[in-house]
């Protein structure tokens, strides 16, 4: 592999989920998010709220930035040009998840360049109400991931990802033949159990049902873990589209502002 | 604002639409998609399909990366572990796509520094079907973005992004007065218009309907130009619902497996 600093700082990453008390200094702040804007994008579909209130915050980070899908703000711009969103929700969320994934991901980076770790927190759209009372959120805004942010108080080593012929396809798209899902289970599995990861954050998920527990740390390692995810969590879209509507997105054909 | 290699690597990030045709090495290819992988991750639903067939590019690019949210490759791991998907679609596209992107940042990220220029196409899921019958997809896999790359034969300027004011929010969400929405407009607009981005590119929106042509490449900027898009395009979600049926997610209510 070719190597730069840039390559290999990607390759150090590690979430972060313990943190000195320092506060990272404005410049810092303001040189993570410029880098974060400075990410490719369709529509800047996206605004960060930024917390300092260290003692609320997940493995209390000194920084906690709540990243959003904002459609309102881009409303605000098209009123002054006379135009009306015509677009469906559907399509809105999808390039402003990934307007504002991209930024997200330039955030983690540029941290990591200056010595900052980080840990993304997924289930904010599932709290969007809470978040959005606590932010003071119009609608059309919805909060998408947090990022805890702060100088690291652990030193983790990287965890494994899956192999390469597991994750880059040349031309189509092969078949996965037995012996190539076993080898990613296993670079996945036995890198997390090396590293004790499961153990040390102790953080089985129970079993629901009549499943009986077979599985100790020893033996307990992420294909499992986000198999029970999977197989276990989110069974309806319901709370989610709850949680959406709320924040003033309508993704069901039936709410389409243009059904006509 | 800090400075380091990996910051001034982000802050430098232009698109690039012209390309050399020579083509990155293997080593190149390798590292920028293990960049890619090392981004943080909730399940790694993410698969990177690869072409080589330079003329049937975009922008005749030596490289065109799809990038696919894969639910696939995760449920044939969850067969051999004796678990089936229960979680509803729509929740495995919020994540996946999450997966995606924070990879593909780090791809275009990587690319840069190692001189290699690169251009999203977010088109994909709109076109799901004909490129998942080149790339010979299963179901359960959507291609979320593509993404050109090789080395620049065309060196543009960055490209201008709202003011830090306009992005980044602390404790609450503020009123965006008349001024701030002005001022993010005008920057936009002026750096746009002051690098002849649309004029180069001959790529303004046509008007449907009434509305009457008043804007020339000396007023037609980034403000009006997405404008144009969002008050035009995509009214109704129907496509892009039926793209991801066939692709096999099924998102409404209704169609959820454990809707009972």
């Amino acid at each position: 592999m070719k190597k730069n600093s840039v390559i290999e700082t990607m390759l150090a990453h590690k979430s972060i989920r313990e943190y000195k008390e320092k506060i990272p200094s404005e410049e810092e702040i303001t040189t993570v998010v410029r880098a974060g804007q400075q990410a490719p994008f369709a529509s800047q579909m996206y605004s960060i709220l930024l917390s300092r209130k260290q003692q609320t915050h997940p493995f209390h980070a000194p920084l906690l930035f709540t990243i959003c899908v904002d459609a309102h703000k881009f409303e605000l711009i098209m009123e002054k040009r006379n135009w009306d969103m015509v677009s469906n929700d559907l399509t809105i969320l999808l390039f402003g998840i990934q307007d504002a994934a991209y930024m997200a991901q330039n955030m983690v980076t540029a941290g990591e360049s200056m010595g900052l770790g980080s840990c993304f927190l997924g289930s904010a759209p599932y709290r969007a109400d809470k978040i959005a009372e606590k932010y003071k959120l119009p609608k059309r805004v919805l909060p998408l991931v947090q990022l805890a942010m702060g100088y690291p108080a652990e030193d983790p080593p990287p965890r494994p990802r899956y192999p390469l012929e597991y994750t880059l396809f040349e031309g189509e798209y092969p078949d996965l033949s037995d012996k190539k899902i076993r080898r990613a289970m296993e670079q996945m599995d036995e890198g997390y159990l090396q590293q004790g990861y499961y153990r040390k954050l102790d953080a089985k998920i129970p079993l629901k049902g009549d499943r009986k527990e077979t599985f100790a740390y020893d033996d307990y390692s992420w294909t499992e873990h986000i198999s029970r995810k999977w197989g276990q969590w989110h069974s309806t879209v319901k709370p989610l589209l709850k949680q959406l509507k709320r924040r003033g997105f309508k993704i069901l054909p039936e709410e389409d502002a243009n059904n006509s």
